[in-house]
């Protein structure tokens, strides 16, 4: 019989479909790897040379041999930089002005290279520039929420191949976003401890869903991971809010995030897959019951209606399963 | 400026992204369309003659010349429908038995047909197997939620050609809809009015966002759409469950419903879609505050990292101009 499982930080019910399941090793991708890509591309506006095919950049790492990560803001906005936040409309139809920061990060000046191939000192590099440019923006008294992502590959809704992840701050926030601090608030009301220091001792002790583990973070398949291989990166350290990493803690996640990045990359023969960084509203700094994480996930498999239609998700594989295998698959190069 | 709108019965902010906005017409797939697809598929089990390669039907609806419509168990079933409704686990790790039903409705004895091309009387059949297996569904105690959905097309998740949809119904009431049902009940308490109904009579007031309306129907793009060409099939008349729907609604539902999906077959070179419908959960008959409906999605966009981080849509076309373009398709056939 199927089971259904209660994903308690995200309150959402997840199907667990035997009948329909599948064995880890049938999602692997059939991808046939295009032909070796070159390291630098003239047409490609990320790569080096064509720094001025980009609009200013608002942040910069350098490397021994020039820029190693640029931050730039996206040509094409879904948000603006410019202007104040005001309310419009009413009644049923509420607006406000489209304020707010969208930035590209550029990973790498390699045109071919992806997370999961470069070396943990450059992964590093990356995820300061994401801290730099959050802690940068909170500041701005427009923005209510920072979301930092990534797609990679087409399915994952991206259509350049030049490494790179993008910054969005929004000037509210999201519904699903209060409506899961809400909850967290409410566990934490009732037990005096935040929910997902909890769930990470949990999975610790049950052992059978953790991927990899560092000094600073734990990376897992959740108990009712929404798809397959579903994977949150937890900080052990309780802070709530992503630009709460310190130095140290900045080099063990580029490690753990190079890490998981690796094995679905090996695994799975390069699968597309969105990653997003999971923060408080950034006019609150530290709470007792919410806490930052990365969520993974790979695009393995379509959402179709039953998941429009009611919110839940079938899953058709099972996280034991797949955090077995993917313990199971080497991480090599780096 | 980009403008943000808050969706008032999902509760969602949506973007609307100005610097990305596509015209109507930029929807339009490039599909090549298949070879003429046969009426009749020997190698398919939905079609005639091979009612032995499914299970034992639960309805059928007579036609002419053999059966109109058939209602069978999936074959693969996300839920079981033998067993108790149970409950396991505990502490973070919560589990419930994958108790419940799931059928597929084929709609049609005909293998090349989609509802964008059949007549009236014959989606007639099709609503009236919709309602009959959902007031037959919800007198099973162990059942909380009934979703009746349509997946059209390979990236709206389906790889059967013949024209189904399919029905799940669940034993617990997911989150998303707890969630729109406490924000729907607060209206009411605030404001004495449904907020389903509000919204029709500011929609049908505005008028620019319309696409089609009939005697007890009324088919829009919502103020803020999800995404482009997200479209609405609101009763005019308060009725919070699916099931309350009467013998002279079906037929003038299954008009309006055709005429819309008509209009994207015809307007956007047959896009694929998700349809459902969101109804009350079943323990409740008959509430002032929820209004059943049918939501469109065409899958003319990719969900990307920043939705599945934010919870958050990025739309990309204006449902003023989505709805003025639809408005201007012809029906044809039928």
């Amino acid at each position: 019989m199927p089971e259904l499982r209660l994903n308690v930080i995200t309150h959402d019910w997840v199907i667990m479909a035997d009948e329909r399941a599948k064995r880890p090793d049938q999602f692997v991708t059939k991808k046939v790897l295009a032909p070796q890509l070159p390291r630098h591309d003239r047409a490609c506006p990320f790569c080096t040379g064509n720094e001025g095919q980009t609009l200013d950049e608002s942040f910069r790492l350098e490397g021994h041999d020039g820029w190693n990560v640029r931050v730039v803001p996206n040509k094409y906005p879904a948000l603006s930089v410019k202007g104040a936040r005001e309310r419009g409309g009413g009644g049923m139809f509420r607006s406000l002005s489209g304020v707010g920061v969208h930035e590209v990060i550029i990973e790498h000046p390699r045109h071919d290279l992806t997370t999961a191939l470069m070396d943990i000192p450059h992964v590093a590099d990356i995820i300061r520039a994401y801290r730099q440019r959050y802690a940068e923006i909170r500041k701005d008294p427009r923005i209510e929420a920072i979301i930092i992502y990534k797609n990679h590959g087409e399915s994952a809704g991206t259509s350049l191949i030049h490494p790179h992840s993008q910054l969005a701050a929004t000037p509210v926030v999201p519904f699903q976003v209060r409506a899961r601090i809400a909850e967290a608030t409410r566990y934490f009301d009732e037990h005096g401890e935040c929910i997902f220091c909890r769930v990470l001792r949990d999975e610790l002790t049950a052992g059978t869903r953790i991927i990899a583990e560092s000094k600073h973070f734990v990376a897992f398949i959740p108990y009712a991971a929404l798809s397959p291989f579903h994977t949150w990166i937890y900080p052990r350290r309780h802070v709530s809010s992503f630009d709460g990493i310190t130095d140290d803690e900045v080099v063990d996640f580029a490690g753990i995030l190079r890490t998981v990045l690796a094995k679905l990359y090996n695994g799975l023969n390069d699968p597309d897959y969105n990653y997003s960084v999971r923060s408080i509203p950034t006019d609150e700094k530290y709470t007792d019951y919410f806490h930052w994480y990365l969520t993974i996930i790979p695009r393995v498999t379509k959402t179709a209606g039953f998941e429009f239609g009611s919110g839940m998700f079938i899953n058709t594989s099972l996280p034991e399963e797949s955090a077995e295998f993917l313990r199971g698959v080497p991480v090599g190069g780096g």
